[in-house]
């Protein structure tokens, strides 16, 4: 069994690539719910839905959130109505947050949810949030506090920030359908290039997850979201910058330190390899922009090629 | 002052044309709220949503319910994610729905949430809940007892019935825009020519608007909601048929009975005029059917006419 910790765009593109390589029975990607948030009353879980639909083939590649097939009249009238506009809410996407938001209000646990949606969405792969118990990240930021929505979508990432805290994590549980893998056989986690701050940590917040990976008989993989310096998307670099980490592959590698055992890095910043590899990391240098699917499932290969190489080491 | 008591489409339009002749601080639109359900989670008032969407001219006249602007993306996708489409809901619609739900759970009252939607469609004319209060009709039907919205959209007004009760009207309390103007001058109270089981009763099951109505010293006037033998939307002549009641405008006339004290009936029921005149109420013939904008007003004329002669009487 893979386990895939997967945040946002990045961790959905890695994930397809597993989905393409491994069979539903061996892979299980958890999803970062630490970005969820009620909005309008609903209950939104940003890195749930894009890893839903990234690995359901109805993603929107350009916005890299929301679906490709996509109608705005909702939208349109809440703002005609003096609505709140700054969390863009899709006719089609809506369905899900419908869905979800009814379904928790019935008491139903959201892993149960995820699971009947994606398995409605046609995914063969099992998809589980880090948590059926809410945890909520807050970004402390040069403003003060904000909710991460607030900071990433309303404010556009714009406040530096200090800091991080995942409300509710220390207390929250792992899905049964989490449990149960920590309780079995696992060949590798892979850390997939998400965001660490605000897309890996939150997971590593959740208590059952960190002890699960602190005692560890397998190997963790990952793949550095950094790539020349920059994330492909979104404001890992930034953070890191403001944060005093060194925005490269190697500043990633000493921020994660002994949680990961051994890292894919980017052709673009071969340069790091031994800086890496001086931190007692085995390194795969190659092509990781998941810009088509075969690229995904080649970066996908790397990876379980680089942990059958660490389990045989 | 005048108060007019509206439920669907019929009302709806009867509601324009007063509208058209009345200014803003001469009419308030009281709308029934028995038909209110929660479905996927969401507050639905189907007879406030199809009185606000005709005063704002954004009405599916075709449907009689929702708007000609419509959307179904929402839908669609719920169909194929497995959720319940019994009730249609369509994305420009779903706007109302989620501020209205989010109002709600935040402690807004029906009625401050609805003079919000109101006034952001531009509509210029008071529309009033019946009641703050959560008041649901229940349909007593042959099969048993069904919620409105599964008898009349599930079940497409199908199972014959005998009764109806109105849980929570006697306890819900009139809005206190609804109660300012009972305290003060009313010219009149009209009765919309709208379901009496089913739009009307539910609003004189709350006990204010009843105990109002009953110690009345201004008229209240009736349009009659049967046309030929025939409802012109909607089950009320079935219901009159079952509940053994005559289907015709007099047989309307006496099921009000006192309630009401003059009476407009179309020209297609012109010999009912004497049966309803024996009744002790006065009685104006005239083409009811609102087929146009132009129509509802001349009919609302008709109807303040018909006032202000059973007040100088």
């Amino acid at each position: 069994m893979i386990v895939a910790l997967a945040g946002g765009v990045g961790g959905a593109r890695l994930a397809v690539g597993l989905a393409a390589v491994l069979p539903p029975e061996r892979l299980t990607v958890v999803v970062n719910t630490g970005d969820d948030f009620e909005h309008v009353g609903l209950a939104i879980c940003p890195d749930l839905d894009t890893v839903m639909y990234t690995l359901a083939r109805l993603n929107n590649p350009e916005l890299g959130w929301g679906r490709a097939d996509e109608t705005w009249s909702f939208m349109e009238t809440l703002q005609a109505l003096g609505g709140e506009t700054w969390f863009r809410l899709g006719d089609r996407d809506l369905a899900v947050h419908v869905m979800r938001t009814a379904a928790l209000a019935r008491g139903e646990r959201l892993s149960d949810i995820t699971r009947t949606l994606t398995q409605r969405l046609g995914i063969a792969h099992a998809v589980v949030p880090m948590s059926d118990d809410p945890v909520r990240t807050v970004v402390v930021t040069h403003e003060g506090e904000l909710p991460f929505q607030d900071y990433f979508v309303r404010r556009r990432c714009e406040p530096a920030v200090s800091g991080f805290r995942f409300e509710g994590a220390s207390s929250a549980g792992a899905p049964d359908a989490l449990r149960s893998i920590m309780g079995s056989r696992v060949d590798a986690v892979v850390v997939c290039p998400s965001n660490p701050f605000v897309s890996i940590a939150p997971m590593l917040g959740v208590a059952e997850i960190r002890d699960w990976l602190a005692r560890r008989t397998f190997p963790v993989i990952a793949v550095s979201p950094i790539v020349g310096g920059e994330a492909v998307k979104g404001p890992a670099a930034k953070m890191m910058r403001e944060l005093g980490v060194d925005a490269s592959a190697s500043g990633v590698a000493r921020y994660y330190g002994s949680l990961v055992d051994a890292w894919v890095i980017d052709q673009r910043d071969a340069e790091a390899e031994p800086e890496i590899a001086a931190l007692g990391k085995r390194v795969r240098v190659t092509d990781t922009l998941m810009t088509a699917t075969a690229k995904s499932a080649a970066l996908a290969t790397a990876v379980l090629e680089l942990a059958s190489e660490v389990r045989r080491a």
